[in-house]
């Protein structure tokens, strides 16, 4: 009943997963143009409601975009995040379902969003939100490290980068390669039966 | 400055995400516990703010679970749910942080949220959503395929599946080993420059 030809190996599973760990601070290594390029034709395969893709990315990586970001981190994200080779800004279209048609062409889902905020706000929270996990994995299944943080001003971000009202900041997530000698002890997570249950 | 060791193989980056498609008919192919509680101990090690872990995760196996479950799909995903092997129930926990000094035990988290209906239910919708995205990943990661749903009535749901009032219903997800026979042609995505940029 198992199907192991389809099954990831342990180097994979470890990579993803297992091993997989938020860094703090960043080897002095380059992320090239093709590799950030590469993790959006990756992740851009994640479902998405109605193929709805409302996820925006702005991969910030020069001093003068960094200093742009800088005013808007906490203090407890500031330096990490000057110091990593990508920053990640993962925003929400809010106009994303004037796509659909284009997305979704066999049915008029874009009548299902229009003049209807809370469907908008709800849906591309959700759908932008898995994007930015699927960003996460696809930048770790190519060998890169990240480092998500919630922890700044969202309005601040969002009026410096996105001159659009109708875009949402989500969370940034720095890129790069860790630098494992500066990780903190791993925080336990919950046991199946504390948050999980089979019905 | 590449560190192809730690790279996926063609096989897992086509498992994960290149090949991988919102399945919609279902092989007649049992899911075990185990294999359910190894999504689950694959997936809650992906990152979440402050290690919050809000994520909470039902598992319908049963035809009387899935009945119960059934009155709150909508038509177009009725069918397929109630001959998935099993339909994950992903849902948010809005008392999360009360766990948080046993999660993030080095600093006092809990009274980040305690009192602050915002910061809880944006905490909550964006970390229980990439755990979401993480147990998609990991099902895949694993052999499973998957069909992520939104349309459902989550008020239902909620009152069906869980007592309490803290819980905020997010999405559903069929688990099981899809019927290629039955997919319908991939929809297009947007390419790197129509919501992608580098600064």
């Amino acid at each position: 009943m198992t199907e192991p030809s389809r099954i990831l190996d342990d180097h994979a599973l470890d990579t993803l997963f297992r091993s997989a760990r938020t860094h703090n601070a960043w080897q002095d290594r380059d992320v090239s143009d093709v590799l950030v390029h590469a993790v959006y034709d990756l992740m851009k395969w994640g479902p998405t409601s109605a193929n709805s893709c409302p996820g925006r990315f702005l991969f910030v990586r020069t001093k003068e975009a960094k200093e742009r970001l800088k005013p808007f981190l906490s203090e407890s994200n500031r330096d990490k995040t000057m110091k990593a080779p990508v920053t990640a800004i993962i925003a929400n279209d809010l106009k994303f379902y004037e796509a659909l048609p284009k997305l979704f062409p066999h049915t008029d889902a874009r009548s299902w969003f229009e003049g209807k905020p809370d469907a908008i706000r709800d849906t591309a929270m959700r759908n932008g939100t898995l994007q930015g996990a699927y960003l996460m994995i696809a930048a770790r299944a190519l060998g890169l490290d990240c480092g998500p943080m919630s922890g700044f001003d969202k309005e601040g971000v969002k009026n410096e980068f996105f001159p659009r009202d109708d875009v949402q900041v989500n969370f940034l997530c720095n890129i790069g390669h860790g630098d494992p000698a500066a990780l903190f002890p791993r925080n336990p997570r919950f046991g199946f039966d504390e948050v999980c249950k089979i019905l």
